[in-house]
């Protein structure tokens, strides 16, 4: 597995997400706020709160373990639910020339199932024209962030361009997305290319306005790089909320029964006890230096 | 949970498939032929074998800790892969009434991802067509079963009518398909009721020709439920090789590199150690009884 | 071919319609405003006028012989394009047992392109669902009545619920449309049925809120007959625009260069010149004395 | 409108084409093998001849007024239907350069339905695709010959790999298909970058192996140009059958009723009265010194 740079270092933010809801019956929701816990993310001072007394219970479940909160709801009317986190981030800058691409042979087996197609990530019927817009690229790493390239120049970040039903291919064809139609498009073409890759919802610093965020990951050679084609954001300053297959396994909120969502509120800030100033990373910056960043 | 009916007994089955490829360069297959080990099913004597020396690897991976078997290949040339094993099974039978129906508030975490929608089983895209035609069915349990009978009654099985790119999206539109289609709808349709459903590919006893078999299980009250909506062989004579959100996790064998299928021989027969006689149970014989076949 | 009841008879309208733009460089509108001119309906006093002065021509073409005119524009700014005429309408009643069905060997050569799929109505990918839900009905008008009927109790009509891309494909899988998707979904069905069916832009009277309007027309036994599975106009009010195989031959405007659109206003109300009271026909009306209504 | 070169220059083909087909019951065929009379092409000693008596009737249909042969049959056994005639052809030369391009203000009215999309040539869904890869080639023709070569170098031609339900879509995405294929996803992006396009059916000398074969026609400066991105056959040998938007107005054969085909035999071939010996004319030869074939 490739060395990470010296010159990694770790990072605080301060986190805090609020989602709104009108209960007009019987219902739940399956929440996904509280944020990862593993090697490249530490999380303290966890808070949920809700400002009325509701049932609720945490659970972890999927492929990456997301630690959802199933709420079940009976009284009709408002309802806010709140959560607050401190978290440190270890986010990992690489050389791109040591990172080794070892092929489907040694692809752990807990990494498979993100090399097989999914709802939102239809690899499968991408195969032809990843192979035929990136297949003569040498290298794994090169082709994933070519994938990228190719997105960011390509598709138009619009608001209100696509809706909860849109696939890579709706995005392929319209050139048009938001953050999740772009990591759609990303995981989808990269698979094809037989490189593992899963969907992230992030709290993400300096995303402007404020809102939850979708990214993506590529696992080469035994490590997993952080990629975001919406290019929106900096790399180095993104929490993990939950991770999957796309977004039908990661969405921040899943609703069942006579309920509507109310709005969100997003807030992801650098901490007042972080000592190190933040220098925001974005894709070209690496780009430059020839790095990438791992998330480990 | 509801209580199994007495007359649920236990039945032997000699297993044996053989898998043959055509090998023109470096390649990987990542096949599935180990039958899960679990409550439901337990399994004797495995022995996998192929005809010429080659590397493998034993694995375990995805929502059901499928078994997988990773060969990883060089020589060009033909190659045979065989699988045997003696399996055990313990069909559940119920009575429809006893199975309560408890609703999403209920779901166990690791049950939670077979709720939403995957490649081949897009439910957000059969949302309005499921609650449509069963909406008004009362009881998950009923409504999973009128899925099945407008599956039997409205979807020719015919060979050559779809490929290994089609959804249940397609098999709606074309009313064709094979096991594998009628069970994507079947999963779809399900899910589009939240009602979670999981894919689950088997060796299965009496199915002419013998081959392997698609079918899905519904989950109600805490149990799973086996469902074939092809009503091509008897639910109490299907051994479980592998489950998962659809095709994409539990296919028999993916292919990586240069390589090609060529052909398979599958056979489930009952066990010449066995001594009660088998009683082979179809959905028809089911439903006279007002039963159901639970895999616990 | 079946005789026209006594009571029908015909009816004065007055049309008027606006339309709205702003030009940003050079651009052309193809605009159907114009009414068609035939046995059904004879136009009297059109006034075509524009805000500012700008070149026009106004052409014909299309298998219906619509009538455009082509606005050809350089000068940025807004544009105003107002069309005003007094129509005469003679709706054929016919009572449903006149109707004579005498197959695809009888079809004028001239109604035949209306037998093939197009872009918004693609009937050989509805044929399955077509004869599955249809087959069964004795009868092409039969048939078409009960497709009729069928998108009228499924399908509900929603502002913003598809868009200019929508095919009878999407609107079968949404269940939402407009008048444009429930016309679509109707011709789709009627043409898988090998009934010839086509796509009618209307003035349409008693629709509220005022606006272009679009129904279907079928072809049995020599004649057509209004459809308007959206029901929310009485289908003895309305005055053809432009007919063709669907909504891409019959826009009331379609767009080329750097121009947006920026509203519409279209008013059809019953002449003052009128004697005879209008008495409005909706679906259930005729339903009621088994009839239907023919534009010859 | 431009001026053909000298060298332009007719010739004489020997055609010839049988279908076959199974009566099972009732049926009728529309079948489109008289060949279009025009400037372009002259037809001679025409013989329709079927081996048994059957009703026929030669009709006109359609925005180019195909001849269409309509069969009704009754008695079921094997049906041939046979075709001969003599063709004289005029394919004009003309130099890239002299190839004026007016746009879509001087398109003519009977034209314009090319513009619009249709069934198998959506290309409204291609527009942000055809403008991304062609929009910064100047030129309508150019841009025409862009999309032939893109198509050439990028789809693969396989027999088998497509249906008569395929769309430009379904190339785009599968990359593969039949001559049907290449021409609508041509004619798909030409629509979408504003140039008239049209299917054309051609019976077409040095296919090999002989069959009825499908290109499609761009629309620059008053002139209609060949376009094959199959590169199969010469452009200055193909006699043409029928035109229309795409497929579904210009198929060989529509069959309604208990009928299957059951092969077909086509046949072009210089005549022996030709004096001029053939000098076939593929894009390649055409490229070389920077010319198009027009058809008027």
């Amino acid at each position: 597995m490739a060395k990470a740079n010296e010159i990694s270092h770790s990072m605080k933010f301060n986190l805090q997400s609020s989602l709104y809801y009108l209960i007009n019956g019987p219902s739940t929701i399956f929440a996904s706020l509280r944020c990862l816990e593993n090697d490249y993310q530490t999380i303290a001072d966890e808070k949920l709160t809700t400002d009325r007394q509701i049932e609720w219970e945490d659970l972890r479940y999927g492929l990456a373990d997301n630690r959802f909160t199933r709420f079940s709801l009976e009284t009709p009317g408002p309802l806010m639910i709140q959560y607050e986190s401190v978290a440190d981030i270890y986010p990992q800058l690489l050389n791109k020339s040591d990172v080794e691409d070892d092929g489907v042979r040694s692809i752990h087996s807990e990494s498979m199932p993100y090399l097989f197609p999914s709802r939102y990530a239809p690899s499968d019927r991408l195969r032809a024209v990843a192979i035929d817009q990136f297949g003569g690229i040498k290298g794994k790493l090169n082709q994933a962030l070519a994938v990228e390239q190719w997105i960011w120049e390509r598709i138009t970040y619009q608001h209100g361009s696509s809706d909860e039903k849109s696939s890579a291919i709706d995005t392929l064809e319209n050139r048009k997305g938001v953050c999740r139609d772009f990591a759609h498009l990303g995981i989808a073409f990269c698979r094809a290319l037989t490189i593992p890759a899963r969907y992230v919802t992030v709290y993400s610093c300096l995303l402007d306005p404020q809102d939850f965020h979708a990214v993506f990951e590529v696992l080469v050679g035994g490590r997993w790089y952080l990629i975001d084609a919406t290019r929106k954001a900096p790399l180095n300053g993104m929490v993990r909320i939950a991770m999957g297959r796309d977004a039908s396994d990661a969405a921040v909120a899943t609703l069942f029964g006579n309920i509507q969502g109310n709005g969100i509120n997003v807030s992801t800030l650098i901490s007042n006890e972080e000592t190190t100033p933040f220098q925001p990373l974005y894709r070209q910056d690496l780009e430059e230096n020839n790095q990438v960043i791992s998330t480990i």
